[in-house]
């Protein structure tokens, strides 16, 4: 209603001026996706309506993996982690003697996850960990500076979502305060999530290792550790909010079971609230896999979205565009 | 130089005008501790200087106990904790056969602590875990706004330093953003910080306990388990402005030894950094205490201080009020 009413004032002013409105999300297709995302926005700003939250409550998080960015043929950080262990191997002649650490040198996967979690973690750590939190920002800076996707040729960071893109800065431009809920590594996310999502390092809440403090001629810094600290993930994700935003939040944007309890967070909350999910329906433009994928598993939070009133974007259908160099 | 020039200007402004350029720090005497407070400001906001921070970066790190607010006869937390044992007592009739809950019951903090941590950490569990974070926040909000300081009769949240609050304005004002970073615990400085301080929940970091993620009738929450998280005390304190800011401070604020690294962490970073400690040297207003105190000890930050370039604030000298009931 309230969207409607707005939707119309919008062309009789338009006409009165003879200016177009500015769509918020030019790259979102019309239809109901978009009229969802738009008609709550509405709802909880208006200051004269029933679901009018202030914007000191207005808490939108964002998964990233999948949600804000792609991550198709692997997570983008386990690509950094394999090439990283390529780089550092010169100096490591014992990593050969490692089988899980030389099928990371030879960028085989499968022979990395044949050792299940615990190869995971071993390439993770001697990747992650032993160095300070700045120089492992400056590596993972040089990296995506150099490094190109397999199959678009671009960098990591181009891969982004320009739908989504448009929909942080529209929920920021309305009072929202925007913040990535992350399995992803926090550090890895921050290096470039400012400069390409608008979201300040304070905003970016993820996985984490471990760090020390330490001193060395005068100046203080953290070292990461190889242990792990936390799994922001499935129920991780809301603990990790409580502790790190402190509100539930009002609006949550996820695309796998990873982001389900999430979701059930924010959108069982009091009042209006809102949950969605980005489905990869697009194998041309970008990937389609759901329920049986071994990255960005969509299972049970796709069987609980339309109970629960969460808004399932069809990637294929709903977005016009899918990555920023597509309007080149 | 610069803060010389621009109070000079300021003095000109104000003749020409006839009107007083407004003193942004009016609790403040005039003196060397308020000079190095907005020589630094003017610096790193001097878009022309060499000392230029971009607002992003603005970061400044506040301690909680004994630096926003008092501390004495003990922190405010433990004095909820006893008052929370005292209020469940009667459903838990068992808790007298229990030597540290007896002794919580009755007020008797020695007898409490006779046991060492163990005896406190049991105190702190009976009092905050076992309920939901919602629960708990209604709690701690009902308790601020029943409980009475036994010195200043005064609610503890009035208990503020007012010449901290106007810093604290100050900072924001000239486009910092300001963090509490805490060794209480994160969700009781919630329940205020906003209202009281001007910082947001997603702004305030402290220590923790664990928590679980739980559903029950189709509504999702928070439920505080009896196991500690994290103590945001000492070195945790840098651990955990990266893990929840992610970026090195440019300002410090804190008041005792737990502060320390916190401020090594700060003042280290390149660049013009900031580091203050409040030292408690009024007896009278306040209280006085440092190297020998349990509680808020401030001794080795202080044999550091000069050395490091740490402002050090001396709170009889430097204030001329010390909490804002004081101006009604």
């Amino acid at each position: 209603m309230m969207y409607l009413r707005s939707l119309l004032l919008a062309v009789a002013v338009s006409q009165l001026s003879g200016v177009a409105v500015a769509d918020p999300l030019p790259s979102w297709n019309t239809g109901l996706t978009k009229s969802a995302i738009l008609s709550f926005v509405e709802r909880v700003t208006d200051a004269d309506g029933g679901n009018y939250v202030p914007p000191s409550e207005r808490i939108a998080v964002f998964d990233n993996d999948g949600t804000l960015w792609s991550e198709q043929p692997m997570y983008f950080q386990l690509i950094y982690a394999l090439d990283r262990v390529r780089a550092l191997a010169p100096q490591h002649p014992e990593w050969v003697d490692n089988p899980v650490l030389k099928a990371a040198m030879d960028g085989d996967v499968e022979g990395v996850l044949s050792n299940g979690k615990a190869g995971l973690m071993e390439v993770v750590m001697v990747s992650h960990a032993g160095m300070t939190v700045e120089d492992f920002k400056a590596a993972v800076r040089d990296w995506l500076a150099k490094a190109r996707h397999p199959r678009s040729g671009r960098a990591y960071d181009e891969m982004v979502y320009q739908p989504m893109l448009e929909l942080l800065s529209y929920l920021r431009a309305e009072g929202f305060k925007t913040f990535i809920v992350s399995g992803g590594g926090v550090d890895f996310i921050r290096v470039f999530a400012e400069e390409v999502y608008g979201i300040p390092p304070e905003r970016v809440v993820g996985s984490s290792i471990k760090a020390a403090f330490e001193q060395a001629s005068g100046a203080a810094s953290l070292r990461k550790m190889p242990a792990l600290d936390f799994i922001d993930d499935k129920a991780g994700k809301p603990i990790a909010i409580n502790l790190h935003i402190g509100r539930r939040p009002l609006a949550a944007f996820g695309n796998s079971d990873g982001d389900l309890q999430m979701l059930q967070y924010t959108t069982t909350g009091t009042g209006l609230r809102f949950g969605l999910i980005v489905r990869h329906s697009d194998a041309e433009r970008e990937w389609i896999y759901d329920r049986d994928s071994h990255i960005g598993r969509l299972d049970k939070a796709l069987d609980q979205a339309e109970a629960a009133g969460w808004t399932v974007v069809d990637m294929k259908r709903d977005w016009r565009v899918v990555y920023p160099f597509e309007l080149e």
